[in-house]
């Protein structure tokens, strides 16, 4: 069976469900990885392994954005991750500048490229107090963007768009996803951090759906 | 005085025709250049030598689109760069999948990086037969699109868009653009080859104005 969809994957809990989902659902889609200069790296590991585990096709594309950009603390080379809430005000500094844009470009173009027009990303509801290319406003627009721009109207589609990060925890519990093969925390450590504004929020979420999280044992 | 925009500046004589009509309303820019693995990588040269000419600060970033699409006949590896007419069905070959979103992410999100909020890039009029990245469509919704995205609310300006190519050389005639200083074939030959769509646009753009252009002596 053919690709028919582009899922961006960066082997975190959010794309790691929503792959699983669409999977379920009897899409065959190839999956796009970036290493665009993140301190979390490893999550990179887990996107190949998942991809694998699936028999999806994985690429990964290199783009170094920290090469480019220097606000960002997210990224090698800058300053260190904050710690504290998700929605904390301090999170601002792990904010790639327009980082979602310019990965949802390069999905666009390659779904272009093989004839295909549905591109996927895993932004949620938490994501947008800090991130504004997370929220709904953001993720109309873009898709827009991208239809104007190709010829085969390819869309962006954001299916957890108004989900909180438990719902998608719900989610991966009932699809079994293996969350040990998920990576969230932003710092660049062996073992999660358990600290940073990811790590805090993925164990809200697990608390809130009482399941164990894998991900951390 | 501190840079206040970004212009995307690929060396061509659009892009170059837009730099100095900004210079002379005052703007002080900084100019972007992409690698992208295009066959005409002679405009970069043309990009660092009128970048240099202004005293503008230019940053050549390195994106190699030709790894990742295998469909255009503009990136090295590809078939080879059609003859014929500018609007001539057989142009689309040239189309690199999504290029316009994707340089215009990365613009977007120096911007947003340096404090600015403003992007200019040379879409016209002429370009719109064939790529769906230059139409006014896209360039109000790829706009909206980086406003949503970021914190500084970057816009994507294209002042040349309802203008023709003739309209672009004229005003390049009234600012005494060194038109040498600008390449405009798809090819990678040392002289312009005259017969891809390019040389052909930008040869009856000169006659329309009944101009010299210094670019093909």
């Amino acid at each position: 069976m053919a690709e028919d969809c582009v899922v961006i994957l960066s082997g975190g809990l959010d794309s790691t469900v929503m792959l699983y989902k669409l999977v379920g659902e009897g899409k065959m889609p190839i999956t796009l990885t970036f290493d665009y200069g993140q301190k979390h790296c490893k999550e990179i590991e887990m996107a190949v392994r998942t991809s694998k585990l699936l028999g999806l096709r994985n690429m990964l594309l290199n783009i170094p954005l920290g090469d480019i950009f220097k606000s960002s603390s997210l990224l090698e080379g800058g300053e260190d991750i904050p710690e504290g809430h998700y929605t904390d005000e301090n999170q601002k500094s792990t904010v790639v500048p327009n980082r979602n844009m310019i990965l949802l470009s390069f999905a666009a173009g390659m779904a272009e490229d093989r004839q295909m027009d549905e591109v996927y990303y895993g932004a949620h509801s938490n994501d947008r107090t800090t991130y504004p290319d997370c929220r709904p406003g953001f993720i109309r627009a873009v898709s827009r963007c991208t239809q104007e721009g190709t010829y085969n109207n390819v869309r962006i589609i954001a299916p957890f768009m108004d989900w909180t990060k438990a719902d998608i925890v719900r989610e991966g519990v009932r699809l079994k996803v293996p969350f040990e093969n998920t990576w969230s925390c932003y710092k660049g450590t062996d073992m999660p951090c358990g600290k940073c504004g990811t790590c805090v929020e993925r164990r809200e979420a697990f608390e809130i759906v009482g399941a164990i999280d894998t991900g951390v044992l």
